[in-house]
């Protein structure tokens, strides 16, 4: 019997950065790629990513009349320099290629694609009956990072969705921007079991070249946000800059309105982060590949039988079956723990008398004998429970970190604690700066929707506030 | 009434070149993209795509068992170096990052993963029990291409799937390999209704670092081939250069056998230039987006209920419902023949006293009277008689193609007449270059599958001949 070292060899509580990182890597959901700032993302991994890309253009792409297609991943300079904000924006994180190749000529990999599909745009749109014009795309961007590389959360090209739409008019925009980031917070909840702060980001954290900026934030268990996808009201800047009008009704030239959306890999990041515990990794049902394994105990032939049985009448769970003679129990267990499957289902010959099997829940390491004739019942019932148990959990932990400060000196303590701190804010980028000096990091991460806050001062600067925002480290 | 100018305005048999690109264009499938050489393919186009990625992962990713995982974009310079016979084959292609960026590192933009992948399983492969190992990307690759850009055909940049497994025995590779080209040959009979030949390249045609390459062929309507997918056996030379090694059973460190396998986007090219017509695009029925559209005829308000009455019944063909009043019926007709939709119904005043409506073909023109309570069987079985009768027609054109040429000069006429010739040849390459030069432009397309020429002669150099081979002029 074979038994080599596995497992996860920290605590999350002690050394989070350590832990997560072998999370990713001993549950073999990616590797680091041979380019400094490069990741791979191994078939583990990857199935997370499928199964947002299903949601997401079945329920995203398909139900809001969206279309996919495919842009190139080169960009000329020239481009960059049409939107001034956009441009600066992006400038220190563009990788371009070798002009020897290019004839001098200044190329850049798309850090993003607002400035590629909007000059097609402005050859495709001509009339408001090609109005709206919604197109997304899957792909790798590029931006030459110069932060550590933590698998998932920053490298330095990752896989994402941008969304392009262009309107007729501003509340037609305005009103699609918001649903875009209100079914980003479907997505989370639903699929992968994260609940997000949603809101609006400053005028210092918006998006290059947007006007209004919507984000929805998750909390990671260290006490960092991080950003899971963004949408943005582009106002007309890009349409002015690149050219795209349209004849309305009366047959006179108009400029649309537009917004862009996105949300990345980055989103594995925070499942894994967010349900993972010191054995391994913790996968939502919805989003782990193999929802069960099946580890048949001893090696009597009857129980062998009984257990490809079970395997064959649970398919549409994709089930594993876990019958290498060189490997205990136990180590199995192990092993099915570590890689996340959210399911175990253990027999053994005194189970099979009994006509039962045991079943065990990855997240609560709940286990219980179940009758073999209600057992594709029961474990749907389970898979079912454990991912809205899994939602339930973060979002009263979200809550419990969610404190309101009335003075400065509460906020600091906060973010010492590692919340999230609600308070009233002025809006002023050189406020936000201060802000984030004083408390070693913190910055704001969205405004909350429809939050006012008349006749109450900025809990920085004492100005006028202008609304009330949450504060916290980020990712 | 708004008539803007539509259609394709060359003939398919006079300039195939220029129907081809406005095909391309006037059909919405593609455009060029703002860097020279490169692509846009528009949601229309992406469609085929996503028909192909879903046919693909479905019949041959999961049958096969092999995983769906994302390696990275960027490729380091010694990569390339460790194996000869592969950097010698890319180098004059490959489009390298900026040097500022990588503190002088040579970074290459990936033109096929080999490198990259193979440097992963050196170190995930440990066991026998690993093997096979087999994973699939999805991805984009770049070649610096210097000939002119072809839409779908040629660009510099390119999606495809990439195919990299290892193997135990020599053995197990050469089966699976020629597995994956004959799954290729099926995919393109089955879902894009293209026939091709399929056989193994000679010297001169394998891929760069491989012992064997094999290859569909597809034969197109201006007597060139066209490439479609290629499977490669790897020998040992990658593992060895990437020191790829496992323990078998009796514990002994053993090197591995591996395979690569791809089909491009290129594909979409092919199906556009086998059956579309001087009217536009037609597309196998299995692969167009929008299976039928339905034009009512007037404006009477019964025919525009008893129109979305169709619609609705036949919602599984992702109808289009075109109600438009600013065009005529005979303009749509147009516009949606151009866009290559399999089936158009049409209804009026006078269909809807006969109960009835008409259903007319795109590949045929051909047009009968249905009863509307037997219109969604009609047009299934319509649908999939195209599909059949689209496959049948490039057969027969395909077979009529094909020439024995018994001498040389019978070669030289052959490939005059823009014929595919099948010969015996020696197989060696310099041979084969003397053919091309005399031919202006004729290669070896494959060695047919299984095929032997004893006793017989070289065609051009009367050398004993190896095997019987297809020539022609190709992409």
């Amino acid at each position: 019997m074979k038994e080599k070292k596995q497992g996860i060899t920290v605590k999350k509580e002690q050394d989070f950065a350590e832990w997560y990182s072998q999370v990713c890597l001993k549950s073999e959901l990616a590797d680091y790629g041979a380019v400094k700032g490069t990741m791979i993302i191994r078939p583990r991994g990857f199935a997370i990513w499928k199964a947002i890309q299903n949601y997401f253009d079945k329920n995203i792409v398909e139900k809001t009349n969206t279309k996919n297609a495919y842009f190139p991943l080169f960009v000329p300079e020239q481009f960059f320099k049409k939107e001034a904000g956009h441009a600066q924006g992006f400038s220190p994180e563009v990788a371009w290629l070798d002009k020897s190749l290019t004839q001098g000529e200044h190329i850049a990999i798309r850090p993003t694609s607002e400035t590629i599909v909007y000059d097609s745009y402005s050859k495709w749109i001509r009339s408001h009956r090609d109005l709206p014009f919604k197109i997304n795309q899957w792909c790798n961007v590029v931006r030459w990072e110069t932060q550590a590389t933590k698998l998932f959360i920053r490298s330095r090209e990752f896989l994402w969705q941008e969304g392009h739409c262009v309107y007729e008019t501003k509340e037609q925009c305005k009103k699609d921007t918001i649903n875009y980031i209100k079914l980003y917070e479907k997505l989370c909840r639903e699929l992968l079991a994260i609940p997000v702060l949603i809101g609006e980001k400053t005028e210092k954290e918006k998006f290059a070249g947007a006007e209004k900026t919507y984000t929805i934030e998750a909390f990671m268990p260290d006490g960092k946000a991080l950003q899971c996808g963004t949408t943005h009201e582009l106002g007309q800047g890009f349409a002015k800059a690149f050219n795209i009008s349209f004849l309305d009704k009366n047959e006179k030239q108009q400029t649309p309105w537009q917004n862009s959306w996105g949300l990345s890999t980055r989103l594995i990041g925070a499942v894994i982060m967010l349900h993972s515990d010191d054995k391994g990794l913790i996968l939502p049902p919805k989003v782990a590949e193999n929802k069960i394994v099946i580890v048949p105990i001893g090696e009597d032939k009857k129980v062998m039988k009984k257990a490809e049985e079970i395997k064959k009448s649970l398919l549409s769970l994709n089930p594993i079956l876990d019958n290498r003679k060189e490997y205990s129990p136990g180590w199995k267990f192990n092993e099915w723990e570590l890689k996340g499957i959210p399911i175990r289902i253990e027999i053994g010959p005194r189970d099979l008398e009994k006509k039962q099997a045991i079943i065990v829940r990855r997240d609560n390491n709940e286990k219980k004998p179940i009758k073999l004739t209600s057992l594709k019942k029961t474990i749907n019932t389970e898979l079912k429970k454990m991912q809205e148990e899994l939602f339930e959990k973060a979002k009263k932990q979200l809550e419990k970190n969610i404190i309101k400060a009335n003075n400065f000196k509460e906020l600091v303590k906060g973010i010492k604690e590692k919340k999230i701190i609600q308070s009233n804010f002025c809006g002023y980028a050189n406020c936000e700066d201060e802000i984030k000096e004083k408390t070693k990091g913190a910055t704001t991460r969205c405004i909350l929707f429809g939050s006012k806050a008349k006749k109450k001062k900025c809990i920085n600067c004492k100005k006028d506030a202008k609304y009330s925002v949450y504060f916290s480290k980020s990712y």
